[in-house]
């Protein structure tokens, strides 16, 4: 401890430093080939003018001027000049894209102006509430990457379980949704689903969509790509379809088909929540205040006036009770009420994965064969499907209330639905998918049953990590193929699942891994664990 | 958010990389000359094979293994092969220097292990309470820099104000001593004072050490460098001597002299208080268990048996009332009991600065001016000394209670004590200071009385903030000079204080701050804030 501790700014302020190409303080700008991923890094040398006369720290952060973009940056002081010279201001790979202009363009640094909401946030560590402007505050800071991963965590620790009461959770929602685009589909009625997630396998968005949107609603989906699970939307789709795609495609695609399966990354729908799942993700946060703030952000921001939320309950789900459900969905309510959303959450059967198939390749072969009527299409993923359209085109005022299985039912048997996607897939850039021979990991093994009885568990979460382990979702074709669930007999000896992969070496951290705990439990039949769920 | 969500682990389990030097994943170790501060940066090429066959991303944390020495480091991918070419492993300045070998030395790279001790911080990011093994582990991983910003930040943000009880700090203080090395002295009483911070020009550390020293007492005291205040004790001795000692000669002085005032950095006597303060402090967090913590840790580990401690409160000191004072009191005593430390708490005047220079050689001046019994020192500063010496002084057990503070007062007024304080400057290497021409900044300007009245409050906060911008403590001779303290009356155009500077920028930057606000509260004799001071 420092004897002393009056506490001045944390960084000294500064005016801003003289126009960019006039005066002393201009260097020419040098891309420094390191790729350091999201965090723009500033390189200058110990001998740059600039450096000594602004009392710069490694590490310190600064602000980076070019052709009047302004980024900031995290400093880091070079002793090499052919790395970067004394008159140069070198900057990483991705913040020199940011800039938008050549090498050698005059560019000027400055100190950083610490974030303006760094005492909202110090009175939200020390467990006070926060009011609308503090919470437009810190978002404003956070999506304009003001502050620092010191900051960003200790917001997302501080605002964790329990710190946020329901009106702070509409405020930060809200002003998430006001720092980023916000899209108007000029329409009445725009639906869309979400999964709080937690279980593999669960791709219904690929045969909800088709479904509603060939009923004529409006479901402009945008997904993510899994970050610690074995697929998300993004990566199972774009087994078949590109899902990158520029926002104006997406429009016509949308106007065209009533309905898209694409990756929401470009959209910038919700920058602030981008930011904070970066800290997020590493801690395995996931309060329920900011999982509504997050979800109901990116759809309020996408322009969905309508939203189906599935909340799974199950031992390895999420949500681990139902009295942990039932809280949830009132928090979703009270927030989505607040924003005039109109929201319908199910609480669902979340003890186990969703199909077979585990892994892009594999769970994009389910969701077709579900499509096509296959008699191989898990018949769990084709009924959970059905139950969430039905209940998605009960928002259709014209539609009555308990018709909305029949008719999504009928959409899908007739063969509408598969239509529908398959126009989304062409439209979107059809990749060309067999479900009758799919693109799987060339290496395999099976795991057994080392008893014979009744399956009484399989573990959500042990299972991703064997898919994760295999190469998924980086490897496509990598996964776990289960052959069977919940309920079923097996005989010792027989086959639980198969696991592909690509490689020799994520085959091995698969099968060690399967080895350690095969993730599913045999026992009698009394010994199954009871769901209660609404539907 | 991602619609799946099972948490595999944080990064995959790789088996250890091959044996650095043999096989195909050894690389020659480059030196890459830049400066990353505290933070390891590995450099990979983005075509180098164990980056291709690993599948490691921008940012993961990897381990570097080279002639036996392991380190973390933060993976930055490049694309230049002038800075790192595809067969060599590029490392950050510090973390070259870490490894202690030659350029072009063979070396491996490997995905760093997560920490073990992360489900623990999970739990107490989830509130609950830890045990000592949890603490031990995560002190652990801490000191051996396996926590990530993102989980130091989450573990002392989970553990601030009120989140952890009393035997949870003395977990965490043991744990902390255990990490570290711990100094024996071999004497039966080991003194040591320490102040918790937050008072400008509170430099009684340099008076009290050589009394106590001249008493006999053994008094090893080594002190922190400022980080957010104007001047810590090692930036003030600094100003008369020299105080970055190798360790071995810092033992030969204390036995020599009974004491000494050095820079406590080198010693490495709490290596996870030294981590968690890099987030700490940027936070601004002071919590009341990480100060005891971070305290009674240091203490331990430097050998002392006795120990004083002093708590300042006043409207801008850290502590800002009686009960508040007194809860942290406790703190420290239940956690020094279970320590088995000596200690003994002073509650004291913190409504003001203490002296009247503010700044490393300002202070200087003050403490050599009460050393030689100038008429010019500051009265409240040797007051305070003495005070403080005299309860030191009574850990001798030859002393008896109630006379410590006529034997100080003996001991200063004697020369004695400037006589040991000159004997310890000239042992740590001095730097030759006059106190009658003190090296202060050559630009100055005075703030002067607005009104007439008595001096009812000075903003320790203020006043620090105003000394940083004129360039303490990195300026030695900058800094703030009081010209009338606390009760003291004042006719409007008579000057507060006069500040000094070394650039006429920084006297820009402190002549702002004083400009929007003095530190000053004039008013009558009757609005004087009221202190309780025990002794």
């Amino acid at each position: 401890m420092n004897e002393e501790n009056a506490q001045p700014p944390r960084t000294r302020h500064r005016p801003p430093a003289a126009e960019e190409g006039a005066g002393p303080t201009a260097l020419a700008l040098r891309r420094v080939a390191i790729d350091t991923y999201r965090e723009n890094v500033a390189y200058l040398h110990r001998d740059c003018p600039v450096y000594r006369a602004e009392g710069f720290q490694a590490l310190s952060k600064v602000e980076v001027c070019a052709n009047g973009q302004r980024i900031l940056a995290t400093l880091n002081v070079v002793d090499d000049e052919s790395i970067v010279g004394c008159r140069e201001l070198g900057v990483s790979e991705d913040a020199f894209a940011q800039l938008g202009v050549a090498d050698g363009h005059p560019a000027s640094v400055s100190q950083a102006e610490p974030p303006g909401s760094i005492p909202a946030l110090h009175r939200k560590i020390n467990g006070e509430r926060l009011d609308r402007d503090d919470f437009r505050a810190i978002v404003r800071d956070i999506a304009e990457h003001r502050y620092s991963k010191i900051e960003l965590t200790a917001f997302v620790v501080a605002s964790n379980q329990g710190e946020l009461d329901r009106e702070e959770v509409y405020f930060l929602t809200d002003a998430m949704v006001e720092t980023g685009r916000r899209l108007d589909w000029h329409e009445r009625l725009v639906v869309d689903k979400h999964c709080i997630g937690g279980i593999p396998g669960n791709r219904t968005s690929m045969l909800v969509v088709p479904i509603v949107a060939a009923h004529g609603m409006l479901c402009p989906k945008t997904s993510s790509r899994a970050i610690t699970s074995p697929a998300g939307t993004a990566d199972t789709m774009e087994v078949l379809a590109t899902v990158e795609l520029p926002f104006e495609r997406l429009g016509e695609i949308v106007r065209e088909h009533r309905g898209c399966l694409a990756w929401g990354g470009t959209a910038r729908l919700s920058p602030a929540d981008d930011v904070l799942i970066s800290v997020e993700r590493p801690l395995s946060i996931d309060s329920p205040g900011q999982m509504v703030a997050s979800i109901l952000s990116k759809k309020t921001a996408a322009g969905s006036t309508h939203l189906l939320l599935d909340i799974p309950v199950g031992p390895t789900a999420k949500v681990r009770s139902m009295p942990e459900a039932q809280r949830l969905r009132k928090l979703f309510q009270y927030v989505a009420s607040r924003l005039n959303l109109v929201l319908d959450v199910v609480i669902t059967d979340g003890r186990q994965p969703v199909g077979y198939g585990i892994g892009p390749a594999l769970e994009a072969r389910d969701v077709m064969r579900v499509l096509e009527c296959d008699p191989r299409a898990p018949n769990d993923l084709r009924q959970k499907a059905l139950r969430l359209a039905g209940r998605m085109l009960e928002f259709d005022p014209d539609v009555r209330g308990g018709d909305g299985f029949a008719i999504a039912r009928d959409i899908l048997d007739s063969g509408r639905a598969a239509a529908k996607m398959d126009a989304i897939i062409r439209a979107q850039g059809a990749r060309g998918f067999d479900h009758n021979a799919p693109p799987l990991g060339r290496l395999s093994f099976e795991v057994f049953a080392a008893e014979s009885g009744v399956v009484t568990g399989i573990d959500n979460l042990q299972i991703a990590r064997i898919a994760r382990f295999a190469g998924a979702p980086k490897i496509a074709g990598a996964g776990v193929d289960l052959m069977c669930k919940l309920g079923e007999s097996v005989v010792a000896g027989e086959p639980l699942y198969r696991v592909h992969a690509g490689y020799p070496a994520d085959l091995e951290f698969a099968r060690e891994a399967s080895a350690r705990a095969t993730g599913f439990t045999l026992g009698t039949a009394d010994e199954l664990p009871h769901v209660f769920v609404e539907f």
